[in-house]
């Protein structure tokens, strides 16, 4: 529980004995490779925060395609937001590419301690803008930019996944073929 | 400001105490057609809540073309939000496609009544928590759909945009070319 203190202090200072009480509402995991944290139809009662290893949150359209809509290493948080948020049946699934370990707390847990405590409420609203200002980037990029620009400022941004990842992964990331991926490769 | 007050009160309530005090951080401002809230290269010390008009939010790759990112009607709130919180010059502009009004208030604004009012950081974390939810939807239509799926999907969460706005802007939101856009309309 130690990375989820450090965590949360990135943002804002809890004192021990509200840590004790905090920690309480989290539950750690072991999660092995290719297991899945939530599956398309869940109902979806938990969000995630990685301690380690490396995931992928994705969708499949009507003909199996895969899209991933995110990646997530230590310190991100993931789950299906619109359906934890609304409390509807999951239209993601989220699966381990490294195994790892992950906590996991509920709704109840995120709107609990955000009342109760002034200093999670802030917290969470901080996590909130970082994670609508990456998402905003990500609309951007995806509308105006060529496959080129698209793995150009996904290297850029995260240069240790682009070395870690399959190609096919990277290629459903980023909305482009398996050819067209080997050709940006190449360059 | 009893429109903003409205606002709030849909999330949580406010003595008139308090929101003498808040509505003293904001500031009424009338918008004209064709008038550009935010131009790019601007430093963005501003976000906006819509009270009345239609508002776009895009920007222009390289070549000039436009991308829309957002549209903005009454009780939306809009800003270059990157931009906005990390403090960094606009990369987007923001245009009046309907004349109305607007009220404007800064980061600082946000922050401090944040601060001083838990119920403040609960409005602010809950708005950015349906922001977060509805660019999470923008990323799995963009990622994944035809252009006819991309169209119905926004005829149906926004029936009173379709008949509202040219032809035009509605192709520069969904990404397709305006031909494209007129056999789908046909259809």
């Amino acid at each position: 529980m130690e990375k989820l203190r450090r965590h949360i202090e990135e943002i804002t200072t809890v004192t021990d004995e509200e840590f004790a009480y905090i920690q309480t509402f989290f539950t750690k995991k072991r999660v092995l490779k290719n297991q899945f944290l939530i599956h398309e139809g869940d109902e979806v009662k938990y969000e995630f925060l990685v301690l380690s290893g490396l995931y992928k949150v994705f969708f499949l359209d009507e003909q199996g395609k895969e899209f991933i809509i995110q990646f997530a290493k230590e310190n991100w948080w993931m789950s299906d937001y619109q359906s934890f948020f609304q409390e509807k049946k999951a239209g993601v699934f989220i699966e381990c590419i490294e195994a790892g370990e992950v906590l996991f707390s509920t709704l109840d847990t995120r709107e609990k301690l955000s009342h109760e405590f002034h200093k999670m409420e802030h917290f969470f609203r901080v996590k909130l803008t970082n994670g609508y200002v990456a998402l905003q980037q990500r609309i951007k990029l995806l509308l105006s930019n060529t496959p080129q620009e698209r793995f150009e400022a996904f290297a850029t941004s995260y240069p240790d996944l682009i070395l870690k990842l399959p190609k096919k992964i990277i290629a459903e990331y980023l909305g482009v073929s398996r050819e067209t991926l080997s050709r940006l490769y190449s360059k």
